[in-house]
């Protein structure tokens, strides 16, 4: 039997930031991460191994950051917990005794029993496990024609990055757009029509209804009896909270599988918190239940979950997902946080919208200038942002975070349309027309008509 | 005699925002733009002109964005108001009937009559008067050595440019080190140690005693005695409020030469407003005055006058200035709002620090990645960010407006820590380290020791 006060299970982005932000607030404490994995994947990197870095070594999120802290790592695999008496076994035999447990057990990727021969070589599922990635790596050049089927944001950042090796390269989504679950269309079909300018085949709006091949795949079979000659596939269909071990503790399960946390990410058992895609997630302006799975909401939680592990210390400001996001075809960022206008509809508000697209260098003529354009969703009556959507440059990614700030803030266009912008020829849209606060004038007058 | 609702002096950034913003939200009203310069230059990109874009026609703001409007432009002086006949002459002979006037009359080098000898050829202070610019670009071909007076960003960034001729280039400033006025001293430093490594020779503390030569100039000759040598002198050494036309209309000027305004930009007579760099400017943070000159807040200025022409109706949710402000040295970002920990210091803050540097990409491995270092200013007591300096890569100018946002929500460490920021490979710095928020960590930890 092992002491430690704090033993967290699960060794991905938000079991390594729940370790680190508790070290730090509470040093005096001992801290176990438990994880599976040999070496840990930065998890938002792994399409990139593929044709941009080459190497999955090159995707390693070092475990110094643990072990430089005085956090002991363990490579073991969780296998039961007793919560009266406050331990947890492994595989391998160990008995962890905690004071706190943290489970950032993360999630794994739907069951594709539904699709006939998934079970074919050169059939993949994208996880976070290291040797599982490397094969891809290995089959990738034995291949010519790969389906990616898809279109969500893990089965577009495979496609472009698989498309870079000079694959043909097909996408196959269910739904009738891309990254339908993130944008609105408007967004989708630039992603779309971008992704076909670069050589990839899109297809939305089919299903898959089998695989051929005979050891291999050999062929993708679509709803409508098309076959796409494929000799590697990428099912990139989804995930699902990984809550084995949790359920079978007793932990309380929300109605779309995920562990019920309250707002300081603490179990029905107060000696137990969740953190990351296993633990409950709710919209942040209607509270509604919203199963996401992204780094920004893990990571988030698990800096509430390190900082509040003995004590409520950091009151939680922003409660709920703002479902933050950003992705990259080519040198082309797309992002969205809040709610999208379909979103927003659904959930029953009024809403009114400010577009404003413009350089995002000035002047234009600027070497790498590239467009940029903003998109805000807006409640008419109260003139909050309940939302946005972006397309530029490499500034794309902290542009998304500046209006998920006032998003967070629940801001309005008011507010924003009279907040101060820096702004540089070489960084940034021009002050004349900064398409955020241009799009939030819009917006205002929009509200205001009508 | 000509009649216009709205009477806007001047056609720079605040000239023009004032103008398209008031049409917007006042369609029905005429708008008349009087200015002196035949072509408008985007003031930020002057320095751009002289080693990146090679032509001052590229740095140009089109006056479509006024004319497809329906604002009429007028290039010409004014040269006198008569408030109470709401009226105001010009150079040419013309005189406008208004129903509101606008002031946006800019700012003008500083006096150098204290410097021997500034009027030598080849001697140039920096104005936004293209004819002027051109000149400074047919003169560099026949130069070497360029002496830059001034180590402020527009020195600095003449410095960057005219480095990129391949021209010797010293800068050289009087107070002990670069950008005095924005940074505190660590960004100082790299600034000033990224411009040596890139070849341009930087003197601090030294004053200029004169300019030395026959017809052109030769040379500098410094405090200490030291004589450089220079065929080309830029003379970058601050500007001045041009409030001649205010004065003489016997608009209320304040202690720092501004006109005098009230938070929605009217001066003291009810039917003139006044925006941009002539415009008083007060600190965010204290009330005090302020007279920054940045784009950020003229623009900003510009839209709470434009909206707010002929009724309050935009209210003004943030009160003063927060000098946010970028500026690039090579590929290296530097950004800076609200106060360094000097100012805070000055004005009477307990302050502490939290500092935090990543890369800007995640892996590190990916091609591109910059460095990316945060460091933020706190109220020890409030936990109030009160400032923040960023350097890092081509995303650093909207990572600043990320973190003026926060501070003009006059968010807490707490806050900015528990919030949620999107991140992605390709875009931004990791979930598990985003300087940011890591910066935020560490000061929130400072807070609350000793």
């Amino acid at each position: 039997m092992k002491k430690t006060d704090v033993l967290i299970i699960g060794g991905s982005a938000s079991g390594i930031v729940t370790a680190i932000t508790g070290k730090s607030n509470y040093p005096d404490k001992s801290f176990t991460v438990v994880r599976i994995e040999d070496d840990v994947m930065v998890p938002c990197g792994i399409p990139y191994i593929f044709g941009t870095l080459m190497d999955a070594n090159k995707n390693k999120i070092p475990d110094e950051a643990l072990t430089n802290m005085g956090i002991d790592l363990v490579i073991d695999e969780a296998i039961s917990i007793d919560r009266e008496a406050r331990t947890c076994s492994t595989r391998k035999g160990e008995s962890f005794e905690y004071e706190k447990l943290v489970l950032a057990t993360g999630s794994k990727p739907a069951n594709v029993s539904w699709l006939k021969n998934a079970d074919l070589n050169n059939v993949f599922t994208v996880t976070k496990d290291k040797p599982t990635l490397e094969k891809i790596l290995e089959t990738i050049p034995d291949t010519t024609n790969v389906v990616v089927i898809g279109g969500g944001f893990i089965g577009v950042e495979f496609a472009d990055e698989l498309n870079k090796r000079d694959k043909k390269v097909t996408v196959v989504e269910l739904l009738p757009r891309l990254l339908a679950q993130a944008f609105d269309e408007e967004m989708s079909a630039k992603a779309r029509s971008l992704l076909e300018e670069r050589g990839v085949n899109v297809i939305c709006g089919k299903s898959v209804k089998e695989l051929q091949g005979q050891n291999k795949v050999e062929g993708v079979v679509l709803s409508d009896g098309e076959n796409l000659p494929a000799d590697m596939v990428i099912l990139a269909v989804g995930y699902q909270p990984n809550v084995g071990l949790a359920k079978e503790a007793g932990l309380e399960i929300n109605e779309v599988g995920s562990i019920r946390v309250d707002e300081y990410m603490r179990t029905c058992d107060p000696n137990i918190l969740a953190v990351g895609d296993c633990a409950e997630k709710r919209q942040f302006t209607t509270r509604n239940l919203h199963p996401v799975m992204l780094a920004s909401t893990a990571t988030s939680e698990a800096r509430i979950a390190g900082m509040n592990l003995f004590k409520l210390c950091a009151v939680k400001t922003f409660i709920g997902t703002i479902s933050i996001f950003s992705t990259g075809i080519g040198d082309t960022g797309f992002a969205v946080a809040g709610l999208t206008k379909s979103k927003a509809e659904e959930e029953g508000f009024e809403v009114v919208e400010g577009s404003f697209e413009g350089p995002d260098k000035h002047p234009g003529s600027l070497p790498g200038t590239h467009p940029q354009s903003v998109r805000l969703v807006v409640s008419k009556d109260s003139g909050v942002i309940l939302g946005g959507e972006i397309m530029g440059g490499g500034s794309t990614g902290e542009l998304i975070n500046f209006l998920g700030l006032a998003i967070q803030n629940r801001m309005t266009v008011n507010s924003l349309q009279v907040s101060q912008i820096g702004t540089h020829p070489l960084l940034t849209s021009p002050p004349t027309a900064y398409p955020v606060i241009k799009a939030a004038e819009i917006a205002m007058r929009n509200c205001n008509s009508g």
